[in-house]
């Protein structure tokens, strides 16, 4: 224990997920080395506009936070690169490449490509972008096992509440037959006010206004955000080879001020719930507003938390409730991948 | 992954969950051995009452499932020998102690004496007994430690569900500020029922008539089980050093059908919570049933069913739901330690 072992990091990407990640490292960077004997160094940071930057030794987090915070951006600092990112992936002395940029669920582009780069060029790869991994997980693990690599994605699914560990790690042993979750916060966020008695436009006006959908809202009202997130649940703890046209989708707009006030009246609640069932040797997936019993478990999970139950042959069902989003959550994902690669591949 | 790692498993106890286990061995040890690489052998099972039997080579499952089912014991079956736990624990070809015995909270005995014995007889123990975990946890933490041997107890809090494992493994690198928990299924289930109407007495009569609760109901209805999990809980996950009576303890018998029909009629409910808060330096730790609104996480949990909500830093408020109880899920906690385990030591 009284070993460290240093894993040098390339970010790409330094949103609300960078930075929570910076600032973890910022706050308790040498518990986590007492605790843990990980010595986690950010080396370069990629940004599409904001400037990156490539030290050898390590930049230190605090730096980066301030220029961020003073200046919007880093094209201040010292150590400045004209590289893209597939440069900084080729050239860096680095250990894990950490791919934090925007998600993009038509190709899954172009965080795909800088994650099979990294996995070419010996990277640990740990990511919280959805595209990737919804949509080429099974390349993309077969191409980090055949290099002996760690690929960690627990960010991808409720952020950081370790919804797939979970089912991956701490259920290992169980067969799981189904999985329902609330897995996007901004629907539920919605649905939520909306049982206060508010109209769906004017909701949705007030998260627009307080940044929790965005201005082009079709991602999460439509369904987009949680089937991906199903796709993952699916491919990854019931070893499905599903794609984001297999699942049956339907978003949250057809519902009224009316069906809402209607379920609430017969003690239920609408839930958008994302699902995943075994039928026969298949595995399938749907995303679609269910009415809930107040009793269900999911039903009592408000705002913009987050849930998944697994139905498990040996325990029933087990329920997990957390945060869904956020930067320090997801910045928190990221640490936690790292931890379990340190166990698996670092001692 | 080809390779695979046996391990030999004295049993001792084999009543609900000696058995649960035995099940999921005969139901699943070549699955089990196929994808993780384990073969689980029980070679040697010491009752009290009901027979005792070792062989070196394994005890098929089902042969012991087939002798209680039939005849209530082993004493029956080939390989009897008169040897106590101690002689079993010193002369048996083994790996691993598994340890069942029935819960004493007065002193642990005679489990810990046993647990003591295995760890100094090289082998490694994994238990779902409170006993030793909730009184002698840093003594028997030393012993493995220092033997370089692995201590399993995720079966003690929430049996089979992964309550330990998540605050311990999945939280890593969180600071946990406060755990609140439903941890004992006997009250949750008098409560629930008396939320129907129905009074205490009338209610503890019917679960013990369901054998929910023992004949001397003190150990759950007087808090005193719950306690032993929040020592267990504040030790494990908080890394504290209390005893039994460092818990402030006030069971559910001091509840009536008015109580709890008046913070019904509040939109509140009554739930005997475990909690574990930090007060500056110190850890405290309390069991008394509390009035939650029903919007809180924990107020949804009903039956039998249990549920622990860690407050932590960098996620917010995490909480897991499922079992508490059972042969199958007991069963489950000991196949999840014996992975760990393999995890950790077999490779």
């Amino acid at each position: 224990m009284a070993d460290t072992t240093t894993y040098r990091l390339i970010l790409i990407g330094f949103g609300a997920a960078g930075q929570g990640l910076a600032r973890i490292l910022r706050d308790r960077g040498s518990w986590l080395e007492q605790r843990y004997g990980v010595d986690l160094r950010i080396v370069a940071v990629c940004t599409r506009n904001r400037g990156t930057v490539y030290n050898t030794t390590g930049i230190d987090p605090a730096v980066l936070l301030d220029a961020v915070a003073q200046t919007g951006h880093l094209r201040n600092l010292p150590d400045q690169r004209d590289w893209a990112p597939e440069d900084m992936i080729e050239r860096a002395d680095a250990d894990v490449l950490v791919e934090l940029s925007a998600t993009n669920l038509a190709d899954g582009e172009p965080a795909t490509s800088y994650v099979r780069l990294a996995l070419e060029n010996n990277l640990h790869v740990i990511t919280a972008n959805k595209g990737p991994i919804a949509l080429h997980l099974p390349e993309l693990r077969r191409l980090a096992t055949e290099a002996q690599l760690y690929l960690g994605y627990e960010g991808t699914v409720m952020s950081g509440t370790p919804a797939l560990r979970l089912a991956w790690s701490s259920l290992a042993g169980c067969e799981i037959s189904e999985i329902r979750g609330i897995v996007n916060g901004t629907t539920n966020y919605i649905l939520t006010q909306m049982e206060q008695g508010l109209s769906y436009a004017d909701v949705l006006a007030e998260a627009q206004r307080l940044g929790y959908a965005e201005a082009d809202p079709s991602g999460d009202v439509e369904g987009y955000d949680a089937a991906a997130k199903a796709v993952i649940l699916a491919n990854v703890v019931m070893n499905a080879h599903l794609s984001l046209s297999d699942v049956e989708r339907m978003g949250i707009t057809t519902l009224t001020r009316d069906t809402i006030e209607a379920a609430r009246a017969a003690g239920e609640r609408w839930k958008l719930i994302a699902r995943v069932w075994r039928e026969g040797e298949q595995v399938r997936a749907s995303v679609q507003p269910t009415r809930l019993p107040l009793s269900h478990p999911l039903a009592g999970v408000s705002g913009a938390t987050n849930a998944i139950t697994y139905t498990t042959d040996l325990l029933g069902d087990v329920t997990l409730i957390g945060a869904g989003a956020g930067g320090t959550a997801t910045g928190f994902a990221i640490i936690s991948d790292i931890l379990e690669m340190h166990l698996l591949w670092g001692r």
